[in-house]
């Protein structure tokens, strides 16, 4: 009798872990925040073996904004949106720099205007083109040009939206950055979520 | 001795179903992605019995930016974000509207701007003001003049951000969305994602 006692409460036990275990699987999050832990994003999701970057196809749906920088030209202005891999602005908060594997886009647009009830206002229109930046702290790619100075560099152009076509990073991608360089080449001053949310 | 198998049984499924209830409530994803699903969020977590919206806390970190604005205006231009909870944008180009719950935060910032290496380039600094919009398709609250036309409406200001200041949404908020009221009061030519990735 005792002895079928243990047996039934063994399979109590064994049922109980099953459940447990079973229901850990059925309840992850949905494939759209997969991705979104605290400040630790695998952007070599997005990098083959010899270091060439694609271009994240859902990050207005799923990267969140670090900020949009609103630049007046007369030859056409521009509206820049800086998106970050989910969990970029907490990391930073927390350790002061940018995670390994951190990918920014910033979202190159045109954009028109009209004078609203909130007054002149401009948005974004038509893609200009698109800058990648994944964040490597290990010097993954040595021989690739496109990689270096903390980062992976990646260019897109409207007409061939997913094919990069940036060719050495010192030359296209890093004179623009210089006067960030104290801040890891990015101009965090114009990302407040940065500093708090 | 069956009756004994019988209740050991019973305490098996009441076991396991306990266990199943619990692994649940333990294996939820993250608070930060929590309510990513697509589409459906519940915006009323937000809003108390009596039609009181709260301004949701993690916004910046957790909700998706449907599109920034830039206003022109001599006496100090302004940037306005638009968030909103996940899964907007993806609910919307499926459906041609915003799903029920939905939490629109347009934070109006004041600027400022520098000569960069790519132009005369603004970025938002201070707060300005938060405008809160929570979709209701169901008429939550006839009697709470904040609620109606289909929304939620809510205004708070950085010298007490937490503290909703909106008295009747037809005078406080409704008039500046006039002209978007066949577009459900939102200026959505401002929001390109709305439209495509």
């Amino acid at each position: 009798m005792t002895k079928r006692i243990t047996f039934l409460l063994l399979i109590v036990f064994i049922l109980a872990g099953y459940q447990a275990v079973s229901s850990q699987k059925t309840s992850s999050p949905p494939k759209s925040s997969r991705s979104k832990t605290a400040g630790t994003f695998n952007g070599y999701e997005l990098v083959d073996k010899t270091g060439n970057i694609r271009k994240p196809a859902d990050y207005r749906d799923h990267f969140e904004i670090l900020g949009t920088w609103f630049v007046l030209d007369p030859k056409g202005n521009q509206m820049h949106y800086t998106y970050a891999s989910p969990g970029t602005a907490e990391y930073y908060r927390k350790n002061g720099k940018f995670a390994d594997g951190t990918v920014l886009v910033k979202e190159v647009d045109g954009t028109t205007h009209a004078q609203m009830t909130t007054g002149d206002a401009h948005w974004a229109a038509d893609y200009i083109q698109w800058f990648v930046m994944i964040k490597d702290d290990k010097q993954r790619f040595p021989n690739n040009a496109l990689w270096g100075d903390g980062w992976g560099w990646a260019l897109f152009k409207p007409d061939a939206p997913d094919k990069q076509i940036a060719t050495d990073h010192k030359k296209d991608c890093l004179p623009c950055h210089i006067p960030a360089k104290a801040n890891d080449w990015i101009y965090v001053q114009g990302y407040p979520v940065l500093k708090s949310k």
